[in-house]
């Protein structure tokens, strides 16, 4: 039996983890929930699974599910919270889904504890990636990417050696507004931007996508999952998203993964594995996909990717800038008070303001990250007061 | 120092690997050649590679051989001469990639010498693959396959768990015939059929790929190379040859290897086993080859493959009959003595006449090898006895 916890368990992520369970109620058993703020799905979820520690966001939130269950032993809330649903002493395997960057004290906590991460929150990564990865070599523990392109990768280097490698190709959806040029993106509103073609998914990484910085990051992510350099990371469009990502070897050979676009997969992949389990979901037939197109990125047209290599390529704390002025940016976005072409500029604007410096703490993120948010939302401010 | 035996040197194949060996001169070298009746190239290359042992399939060519080149230590003809260059005791891996069923015995003794087998003949595997395998696996040996679908599929599984494995999944290009009815290729020519769209291979085999009795003869030899039955090996029709084959994994994920068509990967794949090295190839770049398209194969157009599988399935000689048959038909038609259609009627008049019976030892399998060509022969005559 394997015991999970998982932090963010009433968003998109959190909810395909618990129908993994509900598959495999044999070898799976939830121990530990974390939420934000829905204390009415975390009470339902605590009526179902019984976990041993739940969370919630806030004080008030826990209130609220005193109201609605009978609560399990261990209930907190906050940065506490997070923490004890991460270190839970008898969960093996940590699903991380809460997005954001509130997850990365847990995330580091849950590694001290010896417990396997699913990951599926991209800004642990890209915020403090060299912390956790040499965290995770320390104590011996595995970090199991759950985001599909990463899954896909961990699936067909299935342990390659990293000198038969020549280069991690990433494929991307496109989004919504593929095939449009930057001009004409000036008008869109969140409601365009929030209609993904072929993914499922929540709000933020759903504006990501459109604007390509959820690939962005993704380069970033796969530089420290994998260990490669940006230079041997590719992003190729490739619309149907069938083919989840690929792996180019020494020789020229070509590895794919493909499935469907159900995020089940990639989430009992990584609770499963190394082991694989029969999966809840249909079968892939590819004889009824159409046909699938490979496509170079519109790097002019869609400005985020690039900024996300170049954050990558300086080797200091720049990727967090990027990621606290895209969080920034794509709250604003949805709260209507920046345009969509606005997103990236606002990011460049940051990061050029940014001064340099290591991020080899905890503290020292944190600071970084905070410092680039006042920049990013100041930068928000002025761009409103421009008529 | 890997010490290579070609059995086909003067073919497609063969001459495909010497690329490889130009390739690579620090990692192979080559020690024995074998030819069919091309004395005048297999003398160019034992001028160049200077081997051990040749041979040639007739003393007349040895002796055309002797004429053309100052000739290696051994030479021979025959039966004995394939033998030799597949026993011969410096060498590591033997590269079967002589066509038709002569090379046989051949790898068997190779088998028997402990030497690796890079195999590219499909005839060994489809007429005695029981007696391959059981070989291979008493002596340790490992059966490295050459033709890219398996090669394809061997690089998917990389030391997957066949639990693991719910489906083999062979692409076909479709021959240069696809998409036509079986009406419409009664008058088709040899040279009509000679037009493959995507692969540039020896007569027999781009016959077999018009007919999909190509795709026939890899199922029944994924069946024996990678211990799947008939039931958990399909076609899929996927015109532009870029995905060499795939694997479908029990949780619904699709591993695939893509990758130029040039023969030079699958063999030096093999010849490198379980190293990779840098290909003489130019690398895959998907975003410049159009669209990816997979269709279910017609099955009523073009029986052959129909065929495969009730030979298959039938757990017993048919097979080999099948194979036998197939080879005079083909013969017989690029000979213009047999029309296009006539090709699956003459294959499936012979496996109705075979009584079955199991081949458990070479000499069996040479009768019913013997028998099946003599009765295949006996229906062409009859088919152009019919005005």
């Amino acid at each position: 039996m394997i015991r999970i916890a998982i932090l963010g368990s009433t968003g998109s992520i959190g909810t395909s983890a618990l129908a993994v369970v509900d598959a495999h109620p044999d070898r799976l058993r939830v121990v530990a929930l974390g939420a934000g703020n829905n204390a009415a799905l975390l009470a339902e979820q605590v009526r179902k699974y019984c976990p041993e520690v739940v969370a919630l966001a806030s004080g008030d939130g826990v209130d609220t599910l005193r109201g609605l269950c009978d609560p399990p032993r261990t209930v907190a809330s906050g940065a506490e919270g997070l923490l004890a649903v991460a270190t839970c002493p008898s969960v093996d395997v940590v699903l991380c889904a809460s997005s954001g960057t509130a997850a990365l004290e847990a995330v580091l906590a849950a590694i001290a504890c010896g417990k396997t991460i699913a990951l599926a929150n991209k800004e642990v990564l890209v915020m403090a990636g060299g912390l956790v990865m040499d965290a995770a070599r320390a104590h011996g523990v595995a970090i199991l990417p759950v985001d599909s392109e990463h899954n896909a990768i961990h699936q067909c280097l299935h342990q390659r050696s990293g000198a038969d490698v020549r280069r991690l190709i990433l494929t991307a959806s496109g989004g919504p507004f593929r095939g449009r040029s930057r001009a004409s993106l000036a008008g869109v509103t969140a409601a365009d931007a929030l209609k993904h073609p072929t993914w499922q998914m929540g709000q933020k990484i759903t504006i990501d996508s459109a604007t390509l910085m959820n690939k962005g990051l993704e380069v970033i992510e796969a530089h420290w999952l994998f260990g490669m350099p940006a230079s041997r990371i590719d992003v190729v469009v490739h619309p149907q998203s069938i083919v989840h990502s690929m792996v180019e070897l020494r020789d020229g050979s070509v590895i794919a993964q493909m499935g469907i676009t159900d995020m089940r997969l990639p989430i009992q992949y990584a609770f499963s594995y190394p082991e694989r389990w029969d999966a809840p979901v249909p079968f892939l037939d590819l004889t009824r996909m159409g046909t699938l197109e490979f496509h170079e990125p519109a790097w002019d047209d869609f400005p985020c990717l690039r900024l996300a290599y170049r954050a990558l390529e300086a080797e200091n704390s720049l990727p967090i800038v990027l990621n606290a002025a895209n969080e920034v940016a794509v709250d604003a976005f949805l709260r209507g008070e920046l345009g969509f072409t606005a997103i990236p500029d606002l990011i460049a604007a940051t990061m050029n303001a940014h001064t340099g410096g290591v991020a080899d703490t905890l503290d020292a993120v944190r600071r970084i990250d905070g410092w680039a948010r006042d920049r990013a939302r100041a930068g928000v401010r002025e761009l409103q007061s421009i008529p």
